[in-house]
């Protein structure tokens, strides 16, 4: 039997500092709750349907979460926060509406992904209409600066989407390309969320900068901890559907280190399953053992924790309190998570 | 044989008036592709490739042009407005992008769509990318008066992408649901492209309205024209492939028409090819003699030259000068145009 790599060996301590965070910034999030629910209201009955259906389907909202916490964090006593958490979890939306047509998804957290239920076209289209909503949103907040680190983002967001898209099949992909792509496609909204709070606290660019650090290093952590948990061993608790990058032929960091490090025979298999698309019942759970092998999944989360590491860093010029403390835990919450 | 119905008894006078607006606006037009070119370069290469196939395939810059045009109208002498025409060429660039993916396009304008060639994966994502350059275009604009107007537009256009999918092969549809859609997927775009030099000139409320209304139905006209095109006659100048909408079940003015005026019998017919989508070589044809047999092509010209009539009267307010006298003439080339 294949040796399978077990990614979380005290996730329960860890799943606290997520609970911790949700209790510390309840009310606010019920508040977000409300904005998306009236925003995405509309006569055309499907948009609301559908929009919801992603929106509620389980996901962790962990971006505005951390644009809250990121407003809580700079002593910020306004209300605009509220308002610009729900952009970011729209423009967030909008791009897994896409995401899972570009990738053919059927599953995302065990639900039916919207194209499934409603088809590509409608998960196209609604995904244009929450983006649109994203930047109403934010223009009624009335900041330029914030449009333009938004705006500047969305861009970021979508090339780092075209760039991966390139890398789909393509095992020559190094590993700094790799971040390149996951640094634009993910760490870019964390960094944006997080930074944001900073901007309408009105916080000095050093503290703006701290932010944008953590959520950066938050993100590209997060990523490369869901890159692992798609070739895990804790398939039950899973929100993502195990083995959907192998069997889309994703080229990740574990892939990319048991390549590299494998030798002919092995990149001969790489070839035939991610290049090739040929792949056979067992060979997913011949993927794993070459990952064990080569010791790829335990170091993506070496790499994962090297960015968490300056995630945390990144936070020590604030002031120590108990924002601070939770979200250097919510570093090891993702890092240390299983689905 | 069936009698068609020719669209376009005298569209060599006509063309001339798309040339003379053209010739007037030239110079301004080069800085747009000037712009175009400049904001599309990315070191994703698959980006600028995709991006220039459609934007350079021979469509005819109208909503751009309409902003040129508009702010010579307003006699304006700066220059956001040439910035602010490429927002809206992206933002339509990015609509035509999605929507050649959600009708599954395979021609557009005679060139293979960029889903044909690069798969519909990247254009949902180059399409993506665009919509958000264009907002960092209006972000460097600087006015929030200009990223209202279009973020209002952009999430009109989706609602209205949306609605218009939700009545294909739904012959239920009345005329006016249908002129709705069109009101949100096409005269939004128009009606903004317009209003919006209005803005920059720093006019007074009515003329921005009076610019808007002339943007608003020129863009019906220009839909329903549209619509009636695709059971036209001129089948080899026309840009779009004749029969497209048909062929989708898109439910337009003309098959409205037809369908209500027809007897049961013919309400059979359209089911059939329509709403079961189950259609034989000569029903095209056969489609074409009963919307002959009960008008419906005629009058669906007949609607478009409403709204050209309004357009026209919208820009009364204006001093007479060459801009107007070519923004009327424009009107008309919209209705009689052939492709």
């Amino acid at each position: 039997m294949t040796k399978i790599y077990k990614l979380n060996p005290e996730r329960h301590d860890e799943k606290n500092a997520l609970d911790a965070l949700t209790k510390m910034i309840e009310p606010d999030l019920k508040l977000i709750n409300h904005i998306i629910l009236k925003e995405t209201e509309n006569r055309v009955s499907l948009i609301p349907k559908l929009a919801n259906h992603i929106i509620s389907s389980g996901g962790k909202r962990l971006r505005p979460m951390l644009t809250i916490a990121a407003a809580k964090l700079c002593k910020y006593s306004g209300e605009r926060h509220i308002k610009l958490a729900a952009c970011v979890e729209f423009i967030h939306t909008a791009t897994l509406l896409h995401d899972d047509v570009v990738d053919s998804s059927i599953l995302r957290r065990g639900v039916k992904t919207a194209n499934t239920v409603w088809g590509n076209e409608s998960s196209v289209l609604v995904g244009d209409y929450l983006f649109s909503r994203a930047f109403q949103l934010m223009v009624s907040d009335g900041s330029l600066e914030v449009l333009k680190l938004l705006s500047d983002t969305s861009a970021i967001i979508a090339q780092g989407e075209v760039h991966q898209l390139l890398t789909k099949n393509d095992l020559d992909t190094s590993e700094d390309t790799y971040l390149d792509v996951i640094g634009a496609k993910t760490a870019a909204l964390f960094s944006a969320a997080c930074k944001v709070s900073g901007i309408v606290a009105d916080r000095k660019i050093a503290d703006q900068e701290s932010l944008e650090s953590y959520g950066k290093n938050l993100g590209m952590a997060f990523q490369l901890i869901d890159d692992a948990l798609d070739y895990s061993a804790t398939s039950i608790t899973l929100g993502k559907s195990r083995g959907d990058d192998f069997k889309e032929g994703k080229i990740t960091i574990p892939v990319i280190l048991a390549y590299r490090r494998g030798n002919s025979e092995e990149r001969s298999f790489w070839k035939k399953t991610l290049v090739s698309c040929n792949q056979d019942e067992n060979d997913f759970e011949h993927a794993i053992s070459l990952m064990t092998k080569h010791n790829s999944l335990r170091d993506t989360i070496n790499r994962a924790k090297h960015y968490g590491d300056k995630a945390k860093d990144a936070l020590a010029i604030f002031p120590n309190d108990k924002t601070k403390e939770t979200l250097i835990n919510l570093v090891d919450y993702c890092i240390k998570r299983d689905n």
